[in-house]
């Protein structure tokens, strides 16, 4: 065939050259805390700073134009997914949204796990993964020559989450060690909590578990966290803790955890955050929440300016942004 | 921490400097159709006007560069998510697309319309928002910071449609003022036909209301138009009409309204416009419909340049980019 | 009214001018394989040749900016929106997903897909229809001014698969004249299956058909082949073959297609590609699949070379962006 000359010459292509491939994200997967070092986290953070100030002062770049980020959630999750699209895209990226959870048609044809991920990445440079099975994303990991991050594996692991909220904390309030850190609610059954707990055992702090009886942080958790040392207080009541925390971490009881709704409906509504209650807590210190809230935390409460959960929203969105232009070479 | 160079010069960032933030819509919602007068809409108007010509000659641009929409639908509707996403990306704006409108997974655990809104506003820069009860969009007006446009709130307000319908008939007809406009079909629970007469009569027209009995403008409608002093007709069949009118505006009988399926068969088939009955209708003027048509216009119309209905869904595209762009200060 | 400045100078555009209107391709509707010729297709794999190179070196370019493609799929299927989306996306074109292929609000109010097609195509440049009945894509076509792209019409066509299909024939062997290549599995309603052998009439090959009785392919498809010259072979096992081929061709047999559930409970398993049938093959011949797979190739298979099923995967991406580029005038 005779050559002709090309059509076209990569009109407003971007260099896909890694600018940072020794970030320590460059092409990594992202599918626990555990793979996390203080010294990265400061990295990230880092990052997740800078994406903030893009964000606020002009809403968007080029960093991952010439990227698509697959966004495969075989559960819906509203908040998680749409944080990822807006981080994708306020990088300039672009998104391939498989966000229904219901009806995978190749799934249903009885297509495999690492089958549709294999088909995935041909199409993407980096796939987010949701799925109700723990290991899921590994598996998905395994296969994909492609970056795989972690967007919540059933009662796995959720890692972002985890970033962002230590992300909050240090935002917030300038600093992780020294902190007094109380988590509160669901213990037992929360993958935000168990999380985060093990991220902090990384940092000088103190934690106190706050819950009923049946809804206890695990055991094996629990020995994790004292043998590195972390001084730990439990109670039942929140109360015994407000007037000294520094972070006050409030989870919702999950309904679909439970099996038995009468145990359900005897704990549901234990704790509430209060105005009142509030009033009892330190001038600089904050409330966070991964939510949905469901009643744990008074709507009142919104007003005060201690009430950083709608900003640690806004923190997954940075953190988001920063991992996905970190594990891409581009910051 | 040592400060380190930025890694990125937001490359490719447009400025977020509102280059018009006293435009009247800067920041503004848009919820209800009481809120423009003959001033802002010529104003409106007349931005739709560059957005057709924008969109005519190079289909997009940069303007909304940066700019995150939520496009969040609790119930579905192809014909307006589409118009408002494909208006966002052709401004070179991104989307984040919540349409399903089945199962938000943050809904079904019970949150609620607030904290879903406080919590898309961290992600987006405008909302728009789809939902099946009355009030919902100034619900999320009240707590966003970003501008909310309703783009439906059951049988309240879509103000959108009737700026898109008032848009069509200028363009047609290169006015407003002096035309006789006929409504016919479900002039009851038709809620196109209410915001549109809302809009119409701040203008110099003639209204003539088409209906079967049970389907008649309601009554306080009626005294609201009356009382504007616009000349007002009443009539059960379309042909006392057809020879005088400028615009004939056609709706559905929808099923969906009726609780009585037998009323629904007896009315749904009142009104067919056919090409016989163009034949008595005026040269210049046109047939309009919110569309989806079920039976109410025979398609063998759709070849008479009159039926304007196809090109009133594209005016939907020209001034949902004219809102869009105002609401944000860029035009 | 006044004159005033036009606000904005369309920033960021580009030319809406055709670069080559005459490719054969620009403003065609794609429906069938049957519209193509060995010149038009040679064509059109030079093209995708550059957007491999294209993706591989920038990730996407700027070529269809100023564009949008609506993505209608009146049922589900994942992998091929997916393909289109990445297309159009990694082209600089914006996207409508419509992807859910559940609930369509106007179907569900009775809305007809001609009214839908015109509705939809007010908001775009291009259609990408994905539908249930056979012959809905000519339908659109015939109402569409815009081109409309059929991605499946139930048991009728679905030509972009036809044409990835032997895009990765002549990629992985250089050539499509002299090979012999081999269908195996379900023949009688296997879509793809049909759709390439239709295009490698026009070439100089052998074919090989391998199908238990009850899913031999169709008689006059079989007389169609024959009437070209075509040599033709019929087995019922793989092995009589597979030391010959230089393409494997393999399909899933569809469970949906049966009415009769033993009937596909006895066909299910005939044929399994193992790494033992692998060792008999040729050294230089490829494996292929449209997938999903449930099981007629042993994954154990995906580390051979051979295993072709994942570069066609990616393939797919190349044709689906050479035929945007092709239909928009643009390659």
């Amino acid at each position: 065939m005779v050559t002709r000359p090309r059509l076209f010459q990569f009109d407003g292509a971007v260099s896909r050259e890694p600018v940072n491939p020794n970030n320590g994200f460059y092409m990594q997967d992202i599918l626990s805390v555990s793979q996390f070092n203080r010294e990265n986290l400061a990295y990230l953070f880092d990052v997740a700073e800078e994406m903030r100030e893009l964000v606020r002062r002009v809403g968007a770049c080029d960093l991952l134009k010439g990227y698509v980020m697959a966004c495969v959630f075989y559960e819906p999750s509203t908040r998680t997914s749409s944080s990822f699209i807006a981080a994708m895209e306020r990088l300039g990226g672009a998104v391939i949204p498989i966000t229904q959870g219901v009806q995978f048609s190749s799934v249903a044809k009885g297509e495999s796990l690492p089958d549709t991920i294999k088909t995935l990445e041909q199409y993407s440079d980096v796939i987010v993964l949701r799925h109700p099975e723990v290991g899921a994303a590994k598996i998905a990991a395994d296969v994909a020559e492609v970056p795989v991050i972690n967007a919540g594996d059933g009662i796995g692991e959720h890692p972002t989450q985890a970033l962002l909220d230590l992300f909050t904390i240090q935002e917030e309030l300038g600093r992780i060690d020294g902190l007094h850190i109380a988590m509160v609610g669901d213990l037992r059954f929360g993958r935000t909590v168990h999380s985060l707990t093990k991220l902090l055992t990384m940092y000088d702090v103190r934690l106190s578990f706050v819950s009923p009886e049946i809804l206890r942080l695990p055991l094996d958790l629990m020995n994790e966290v004292r043998a590195k040392g972390i001084p730990v207080y439990e109670t039942y009541d929140v109360a015994d803790v407000i007037e000294d925390v520094d972070v006050l971490y409030v989870t919702r009881v999950q309904k679909e955890r439970f099996t038995d709704l009468n145990a359900y409906e005897q704990v549901k509504n234990y704790y509430v955050i209060t105005p009142e209650l509030m009033k009892r807590a330190k001038e600089r210190m904050i409330v966070m929440h991964p939510l949905p809230r469901v009643g744990e935390i008074d709507p009142a409460v919104d007003r005060d300016p201690r009430a950083a959960y709608f900003r640690q929203v806004a923190n997954g969105l940075y953190i988001r942004m920063a991992l996905l232009a970190a594990v891409l070479g581009k910051a």
